[in-house]
């Protein structure tokens, strides 16, 4: 285990530059799927952009993984600009690469401006991530980027013993999206589904604590269909499985592009929560991670 | 025309659960259809979520009608989240169910937060309405949801006569919409359209006034295309059926998604107008409710 | 150039109502496309709504420039309702036309509320837009509508040599998009395509200076693929044209609604910048409009 997710959390893929991942992706399902239970036919290549889709057997719904994080991109000046919503301290240190080489810089705020340190300028445009720190115990894991290397991980996981279903690495989701609607386009084409899970991270509240299970979410600013929701739980409380019940009023995922897809898809976000929300130092309980792997497994064979 | 629009009015459908509405109309239809002019197609089913569809003759336009209400949903430590845009008030009452049975709360305001007053804990994410009580007189019906009860209405006395479009029931209006991409992409693979008109209810404002006619709507948040517009005013102008011309800066409809989709399908808000809007007691004339139904009825039968 | 650029200036298109626009290039691609080098399939009609697209060749690409402005409606009471984001200020000339005639008057400010101050009440819903007035010299062209009618004269300026491309004009890009969707979808069933430049005009900011290029932009509200970031800018140097970089946290254009469809295309903004943004004395360099020309030549070719 500890192999693998480290691997993801060393690799870097900023929304708009997810192919480091998509290659890494590649490559260890090339050296792994001889061990799964089922062979799943692997698309990806240009016409999917940075996106890779996994169909096994014959599906009925898909689990969407977003493989973007969030990030800065250098503007004029030593400015910078922020990629979806990451959380925004004085002297987090950032790293990346332009024309001239590798870059470590630290950020720096002055009134509602955001610029870095680095002694050089930097090509414009170039993106940056946060450096990556991880720190593992017996409780729980800490690191950037847990949002959503943990998901990808949990993939990768239902991938040794699905038998029926899409797996679908997504872009872009951090920054407003824009994968999914040819994502969901492509799945309809070629092997159509009626319901997606999204696997994702959430977020630590009064409602969803450490340790207590994998968060089931019912609503973010986006509310999925009463009916759905109901199958889901229904299965949960009969897999014996600890979870939570999440109630948000703001928030979205990949779920939000299902719920406004051509095609009448139902959709639900299930995932471990974290704390220290889009910063460097997320921090997830492994139980939780692990009840939401076994939850996957359990719903993808049922649903 | 009482039981039919006291019985809409007293049918819960918020956002995310609208299958008690879809139920209820399921079984108008198979009871009164036999009574109007023309038999329809009648499309609904898994494969549409909770939306249903009629399809009278060959179709040149669709009519859409929301059936969703504005609601709230239960969060922890009970506190209430927004469904849509309801007006929150100290002491509104609230109605639902969960899994311990029947609900009756009032609303309670805390700073910026809600609260319901339930003496006891509620399944977290349960959707609440608000309680109904219905006034009418000769000159106006007031109640929670003639938004957009009465363009279900209007829909619906539609159907009698109607001989050529369609009818189609929408689900999530309310928060953000999502069933209108998939619903429009069915129509246009079974029988497709060039233009939509939303029988949806608007607001009174200092040039829109009660008992001076249905709204044609000339603009909200999205702008129609001109030439459909002068169409409409044009056949409205000629039926002598009484309208106001309503031009707004803000709100939105179905239209909203007939705009983005990836068909070129022209589309125009046209309802009556009502006060107090998203409260229980919203309230509308009588008179323009008569005129809506009259000139969907005209122009249905010209566009 | 001169009286090709004038035209399009004088000719008024605010969103929702681009058919003079339309009828504009209609009649000049009728008279002048025999000196093109390749003869164009013209699509246009009223399953395009007020759209106009042109197909060179067999096409891997195309180039979106939005033939719409920004401008007003009027609402009641001598009130205007912004369509799209105009500067507004005291004074402003706006000119249109309604059923009883011509109109000109000036805009007045009172809180946050916009007034005219024509004598008589104007028809609802009326659209007007900002008085023209064009001055040139040796170095820039000042006018209301650069955006986007140096746009529209890119394109038209690039027909004259374009072998293969698509080359649309867009309608409501100002005010939120919606023909996008469905002129994606024309294309992708007509002639696919892989990518999309977007010809329309950007900021003078601290980091794009006039006289210094057309600009490049690496994103704006949001991000274009790296990958294809990556190939245009090397195709830029190669080509001697001189281009500036652009790097924006806001703003969108056609690029939005590309990135959002359900099609794997890829996209870039490329334009000229202009000082005085959406007000009537907008102001662009000749210099960056002849390298924008040259630059979407030379990549057309090559992309």
């Amino acid at each position: 285990m500890t192999k693998l997710l480290f691997d993801l959390l060393n690799t870097n893929s900023v929304s708009g530059n997810e192919s480091p991942m998509t290659e890494f992706l590649i490559d260890y399902i090339r050296k792994r799927k001889d061990t799964w239970k089922v062979q799943p036919e692997v698309f990806f290549g240009d016409k999917l952009h940075d996106c890779l889709l996994l169909k096994f057997g014959i599906p009925k719904g898909a689990v969407f993984a977003h493989i973007d994080t969030i990030g800065f991109s250098t503007r004029y000046e030593n400015q910078l600009l922020a990629i979806g919503g990451p959380e925004i301290e004085e002297g987090t240190r950032l790293v990346g690469e332009d024309s001239l080489g590798p870059i470590s810089c630290k950020i720096i705020l002055d009134d509602d401006l955001i610029f870095h340190d680095f002694p050089r300028a930097i090509d414009r445009g170039t993106l940056l991530s946060f450096e990556q720190s991880i720190i593992m115990d017996d409780e729980y894991i800490q690191a950037a980027y847990l949002d959503n290397r943990l998901g990808i991980y949990n993939c990768l996981k239902l991938c040794e013993e699905l038998e029926n279903g899409w797996i679908v690495f997504s872009t872009y989701e951090e920054h407003g999206g824009g994968s999914v609607p040819f994502l969901i386009r492509f799945i309809q084409e070629v092997a159509p589904i009626t319901f997606a899970l999204i696997s994702d991270i959430t977020w630590i509240t009064e409602g969803v604590q450490h340790h207590q299970g994998v968060a089931i979410s019912l609503r973010d600013k986006y509310i999925p269909r009463k009916r759905f929701l109901e199958k889901i739980l229904g299965l949960a409380n009969e897999s014996g499985i600890p979870y939570q019940i999440e109630v948000e009023g703001s928030g979205g995922s990949d779920g939000r592009e299902i719920q406004f897809s051509p095609y009448p898809i139902d959709w639900c976000f299930i995932g471990a929560a974290e704390d220290n929300v889009h910063t460097p130092y997320e921090k997830v309980s492994l139980k939780d991670l692990q009840n939401m792997i076994d939850l996957y497994k359990y719903l993808m064979k049922r649903l």
